[in-house]
């Protein structure tokens, strides 16, 4: 019922090889949407790969309509990458590329003209198969690591309908990344705040890769409906899995699930705060020192609040005070209380 | 009444240079303890620097009876050493040294005989004069910054009779390394677990090149009291700090303090958990995977209890259980979810 | 003569500051073009910083025709940056910014309109005052500390005509980057190799940066001479300097600032080898191992060729052979022998 | 007639395996001394990988007469661990141990009393048999990875004569350590400098690890013999192979191995430079900068003469100058010429 995978990603300087594991469990049902499933691109965030191991349970017991493939520990490389006792796994300690902006748009050349006469089903596979062949060429040219892993990863996902990138994000309250279109159906996953992109958006991140051919299909052939969807999915702090979390955490998904049909059941809808992606600000250290955080992930500031102090020996010992410029909801913070001037401190969903 | 000095301790490749900041306290009483008190010299291990901010404060508005020194931040190298979010501070990053293993204890060659006729007052005067004297002599010779730094730490506190070295432990309950022989007076601190250390035990950390001298000195001279003592304190969780702790951590020391007639006041015996040091045991990870710590720091464990369980995605996900060996208290976790086999997963205070 | 200025770039988390040294040479032409020089922006690549320093001392014995304003370790953070004996200074470890990246194009919102009716002298300065005007405003807002650097480096160069990066590359020949416009004056630097920009690059390194906005000035303009030039030099290895080959890099600056009028007397032309920036290939390693170098930096390769071993033990010991896909001269190679499967082993100025 | 083995390491978080390979070359002579070379433990280190890859072609062209064992990239953790384009491989990023300090000498609680009365053939491998014993006993326990990887590669060497551990010391030349009773047979070689240890040398090297309990047999038993013999083996600089060099490493190790009629053929002595290892001094950088080194490895200098210069840009640029403090021979170079204050800029080889 369940089919097990490994595909190797890198060979080592040792020789020895990393790899991903990949569950396939085959739907009931042909026309429900294929889901693709994948976690811990960023190495220290792994909450979604226990998730992804309850989710596995559940589908044991509960066959799924749809296709559903999971890809936890997408990243072996990163999750892996020690420093102290920490995971440095954001980005590739050799060139700096972030794991999560390498992704390959495979469009280029695209020849939308083509595409124009056909009926939906033909349209749908023949789009996914072109897509295929560019990101097998690109596969098959030289490239570094990030982008090979990137690609490995498209070429996993490309068939699917449906596609969840599970993140975690520093010491944050749960938040979503929804392309607008897909508001609606966001709503489903029970995660509290969602951060709204216009369809258009592409900086090279799993979501973005995902979605955005299709809204340029959209665009091309002016259809009025966009088949698939994709997001990303911040489930709290990086660097840690919680079971009692983890139970929450699948039950939205399910909830999402059932909402597209993918397996049984009655979804319920919820209120999530949105916040568009030009409000979401980012507040950088003014100096550097220990930072005593004030504020909390999650909950509400008003413009002038304190969010943090930040205790210095220059002299006399003294806190510096960091005010809120924005009425809003703070979500992210940075990891730790040592904090160099410059660093990314708190990220804030803004009313501005 | 404060002075306050900046202590070069480096200069970098790029010509600037870090500073450790000494704040000295004059006591009102010629003949009340010398108190040291230094932070972080872990570079990550934070909540203690809070602590002397907020005891600074105290002293101000309460001049202390006896001199008290305060060295926050006692380490600019490993505060600023950031890989990622985190900081790696615990060791030099070229050679590997543990900033708190590089101590040098100062009585090689020390001419006991001629200590022996000396009155008690003379006797303690000489004997710091004498170990001073041997520190500046290496600190003249070309050593390693780690050398350096100790060397640099120990001539600001030769001269007390009581050091508290403030630490903190990744993830943890707060305790105490104690020298047997201050066993009493510590439990004033109010910190729930100590850890017995046998007043012999030397590998170079602060409290133990602070206390082993004077118990040196005891054996030597048959004297039936030591006088100095000394005190590893781990406040908790590193990478953080919080004010709220950081308002009970000072009460603690507050109540030494005046146990030990440095500060006024009336003071307040605890009755901490205590275990030899030869008891507290390590756990190492028998294999990688991502860690569901089921433990908690300070909550008392029995044999075979599970302490964790590791996730795997070898062929399905699994659990590999974790297992306490003894019946005793969880005190110290590994800082993350993600482990590899071999890392120091957990320490427990054990009854064996 | 020389005005010597510290500029302090950021705050350390322990309160000690790092700062960037200024030298500025006045010239005692008004109407000679005035040099920005930097070097080490990203951290291991020092040798320019001995060349600034030679050419330092040439400056004091022969004052200069036009200003020279000299930057010598531009980035002390990422010089700082030990792991091991290395240096770890090309991005940021928080983020993983790439330092000579960040660089901000100072043309937004630009009145090009304003600018036509302006005489030349007027135009020139009219236009380095709203560009200055616009990097002000950036580096007033709140920012990471690579963006807050960059901003640093362009507000001391900004009004500078000519604009010197000194870089190195790993284990590399001399190689420099030109824009196609700059491409005769370039030879007079007497460095081999050059990869040709287009005059519209802009990926936000300093050289283009700097250029980009004078040559979107020609175009809005229809101005037939773009009076600025900016360069990355690339000065051999990284991680090392040596005197002898500072004195002969001195020699080739000297040379084009002669050619340039900024200094006085002769300049004479070389002949190096160039190559459009779109044929300067990379090849990635495709297996992990010991890599073995045959061919050498800066010496031709014909396709097919041999360039590397990499040694594997995976059963018998077997050299898997890298071989040249170009005819061409490959002129950086990766710092290591140690390598894994998709890191960048070497880059080649290709014939294709 | 050469046997493979896979040996696993280390799990690593995403379930993937480290291995070292393992090749058995069988000797022709019962009698003939059993040697183990092993290389590449401090990951960086990987010239001796090259040479083994050499000698097992050598060995199957030419059967050896006594058992050999090789062990190349004995660490695959330290190998894969990049930073940079560098290998940080040294110490565990964990907790800072060196990777040739853990080994555990087996001696502890041995019956010497029940060995005194054996054959010299019985006692020898009876010997073998207790140590091997502790090994396993050791090996079973919980341990860190450092110690399990060193109990591993013990178990592996632990029945043989002759150990050679093939390391390589930053910028260097070439040079070995060899314990006192062995410099004659080290002499063969052809390495050329020799620093000296005393026979009851023991800080958990594996040179040290392997002789250290045969000093310790021959001083309970009185025997005028030391049958085995080990050394660590200095090939030059890290991070890099050469393939003209191995051939002359292989041909010193060749030549070692016919003196010892390990393989057929004539031997011929050489003469090094021999040193004391207390007289290997350490020269610590005093102050920060960018370092210009005058001196080079394996050149002959006198007290007071210039080993290097540190460049400065703290006011005017300057020179610090770093003078020899000895006559002697400089051996191994720190990595970098970017340097803090109290790094290890230089090793020598002093007179003193």
């Amino acid at each position: 019922m369940v089919e097990i995978k490994k595909v190797p990603v890198r060979t080592l300087a040792s020789g020895d090889s990393l790899h991903i594991t990949v569950y396939d469990f085959k739907g009931s049902q042909k026309n429900a949407p294929k889901v693709y499933i994948q976690s811990a691109t960023h190495g220290s965030e792994v909450q979604g790969s226990l998730v992804i191991a309850k989710l596995f349970e559940f589908l044991k017991e509960n066959p799924p309509l749809g296709d559903v493939r999971l890809v936890p520990n997408a990243n072996p490389m990163g999750l892996n990458q020690k420093a102290g006792d920490y995971t440095f796994g954001r980005f590739d300690l050799t060139n700096g590329d972030n794991y999560n902006r390498r992704y390959f748009l495979p469009v280029e050349n695209m020849n939308w003209e083509q595409l124009k006469g056909l009926t939906e089903a033909t349209l749908y596979s023949t789009f996914k198969e072109e897509m295929m062949k560019k990101l097998l060429e690109k596969k098959n040219s030289s490239i570094s690591f990030p982008d090979a892993l990137a690609l490995t990863l498209q070429t996993l996902s490309i068939d699917s309908d449906l596609c969840l990138d599970l993140h975690c994000a520093n010491r944050s309250a749960h938040h979503i990344y929804v392309p607008e279109y897909a508001k609606e159906d966001a709503a489903y996953f029970s995660i509290p705040f969602q951060i709204i992109m216009p369809k258009d958006k592409f900086g090279g991140a799993m979501d973005e890769v995902f979605f955005r051919p299709w809204t340029m299909l959209a665009e091309q052939l002016n259809l009025s409906q966009i088949k698939t969807q994709s997001f990303t999915i911040e489930l709290g702090n990086h660097e840690s899995i919680s079971s009692s979390q983890a139970e929450s955490d699948l039950a939205g998904i399910l909830n999402y699930l059932r909402h597209k049909k993918v397996i049984q059941g009655e979804a319920e809808k919820k209120n999530p705060v949105n916040c568009p992606i030009n409000q979401y600000m980012t507040i950088y250290s003014a100096v550097g020192g220990l930072v005593d955080y004030v504020a909390q992930p999650g909950k509400r500031v008003k413009k002038g609040d304190l969010l943090a102090r930040i205790l210095r020996f220059s002299d006399e010992p003294d806190f510096f005070e960091v005010k809120s410029p924005y009425d809003g909801i703070p979500i992210v913070f940075y990891s730790s209380s040592i904090a160099h001037e410059g660093i990314e401190l708190m990220r804030i969903l803004s009313d501005v």
